[in-house]
């Protein structure tokens, strides 16, 4: 049974055949397993094999392809009719001669897809140049456009469903950091601590559990803080030592990030409690400035302004837009905060704001998650801002 | 520092240029975070942006190219000198105007690769269609071939201290599932399990800590049980059920899988005592089975032949090779243990042996890892080979 009311994926479905229509696209082959889970449900670790969502202008309901095995994770976790879910035998897997999206060829020339204008998802996450250029062999007739994000976009701005999915997230997120601070001391191991992060974002609260997270929790100490994504060693924690923690929790795939850095020692670097400072006072305005009606790049411009009395650059992005995620990724990659991104702010959308700061051999993280509300936005997770100082 | 010596990973190159000039490549672009992984020692969770390793015949050290603020991860986890680490800018991330490929074809023309018959790695995880027509339009005076799976095959066969690593997975997995098995219970949640086993997997042994691991617990419950690659849910376990495990151990990137099924209640279904008996022998024969100069359609047909007296079809492999793995996966895509696959057995191969069952509604599965040794075949985790029944 799919996570949702099955109206829910017919109203995504429709929004996804307008943008279609505009663009001119008869069909849609999603292979993105973010915006294949957002149409159908689906939920299955099997994103390491080929498979696709294929939506056809003409019909009610997409297509699933896949793995044959994996037809029955289709059949638990879509609302699709049973005849839309069309598996590939074994022999095609990883096969040195055969090629799964030849047979996905197939299954489109049968649903009368082999002459249409097919967009594709050319900078998806596991779709490969080689699926793709079997996939058009495999359809001669037919045209091809790159589709880019047009499922994503629509993925953009959540419903009242998805929102309250990554409250509960942020519910856990609380959490999270709060096992990560408690359980940061000197002497302990970086993978002990990585191991009560893992238990804490997966148990989750008495009402609901958690979901794995698309990135590993990032643990960066010391002059690994300079290093924004790095894991955790098995080393042990010294005193007089910052750690950088990029940590999220989720639920049904709904992620809410968030950062904080925490001192082990007393009288923490001058240079590390000042841009702590700057850096929490310019996340606090970026988001009183985050509201319907202004772009992301004066959101950033706001982030850019707070901290440039202090000669501090900070190249990267302070935020993405973020919701459903699958390893490698949370990120939606649609608008962010940074110079040159006009995207207007709706009610809706959901970003992980993050300033971050990345030095030659030190950093410092702040970050938080929220949803753009009709008047300003909320954050997912309730968690002080500030350097944790654990003595 | 990188994890091995740098003799280790300069041993590495040199099979993989005798590769690359038998097979008359000039350059090679590696995408594979494994592959990367395996040639540099690069290790952070980057791969959700455009990244690679550029292995040129004439030159003594490969490059790494990848996002400017992933340079630091390099610098802590590589062997490659500085002038060899080269990163694209932020504005390039992500972005809807411009594209991190065409730094790295700028970058690979200073280096005098413009103009070389360069080997990419078409069919790999985390390389797009766009990121390769980049590339090429990038590069418009070289060549490209298909390299495949060129160093996954340089992988295939693993030194002594990569066996090490493994067997050190090997002991964390046996503690995982010992975990798995205490904590099922009728009327604990699968996330709690699922949170227990994560903490045992990254907690690891006093002497060593573990990694994440590419796969996420699949924990396939009653009905579920006929499906493969599901994680878990926050239901509670219900009495009479039985519950397929699989899971993995990782340490430093190299991975142990293995599988079990648990039976809640007593009296399990005559038709999963059965199927579990004969499975079993079926891994024992086939494991038996398995040393050097055998094919792995050998090893698979042993299998085939244990189980075809009960009239159980099992379409899918009974083994591949495994090893360095990122998600989505930590099999390599080279020989697995199935019709077709002559591919010869050598000391040092390692391959996850997973002779699972899955029906219309239930399945049952038992997997080990193992290292072929001179003679025969060697288990990295030590567990019986069991239905286990928790009354």
């Amino acid at each position: 049974m799919a996570l949702f009311e099955t109206s829910e994926y017919q109203a995504r479905l429709e929004k996804v055949k307008d943008r279609m229509e505009k663009a001119g696209l008869e069909a849609l082959v999603v292979v993105d397993p973010a915006n294949m889970n957002y149409l159908t449900g689906y939920d299955a670790q099997s994103y390491y094999v080929e498979q696709a969502v294929v939506v056809a202008l003409e019909a009610d309901e997409p297509l699933w392809i896949g793995r044959k095995m994996d037809i029955s994770c289709a059949r638990f976790t879509t609302w699709l009719s049973p005849q839309n879910m069309l598996g590939y035998p074994e022999d095609m897997v990883q096969s040195r001669v055969k090629h799964p999206m030849s047979f996905m060829a197939e299954v489109m020339k049968a649903r009368g897809l082999g002459k249409k204008l097919i967009g594709l998802e050319m900078d998806a996450p596991h779709f490969t140049p080689r699926s793709c250029e079997v996939l058009m062999a495999g359809l001669p007739e037919a045209r091809f456009e790159d589709a880019r994000l047009l499922v994503s976009w629509v993925r953009n701005i959540k419903s009242a469903s998805e929102i309250a999915l990554m409250m509960r997230a942020g519910k856990i997120m609380e959490k999270v950091m709060q096992t990560a601070i408690e359980a940061t001391q000197v002497g302990v191991r970086e993978c002990d601590v990585a191991a009560a992060i893992l238990y804490a974002q997966v148990k989750g609260t008495e009402e609901y559990g958690g979901d794995y997270t698309s990135f590993e929790p990032l643990i960066c100490p010391g002059e690994k803080g300079a290093a924004p994504h790095l894991t955790w060693t098995d080393h042990r924690f010294e005193n007089e030592t910052a750690i950088n923690f990029e940590l999220a929790a989720c639920v049904k795939r709904y992620h809410c990030p968030m950062s904080r850095t925490i001192y082990l020692g007393q009288n923490p670097p001058k240079r590390l409690t000042e841009t702590a400072k700057v850096t929490i006072e310019g996340l606090n305005a970026a988001l009183a400035a985050l509201k319907p009606g202004v772009t992301c790049e004066e959101v950033d411009g706001v982030w850019r302004k707070a901290i440039a009395h202090t000669g501090i650059v900070k190249e990267s992005r302070s935020g993405y837009a973020m919701g459903i995620g699958y390893p490698p990724d949370w990120g939606e990659h649609t608008c962010c905060m940074r110079p040159g991104d006009r995207t207007v702010i709706q009610p809706g959308m959901t970003f992980h704001m993050i300033t971050g700061i990345w030095m030659e051999d030190w950093g410092f993280e702040v970050s938080d998650s929220v949803v753009v509300t009709e008047k300003g936005c909320e954050t997912f997770a309730n968690f002080p801002r500030q350097l944790f100082e654990m003595t």
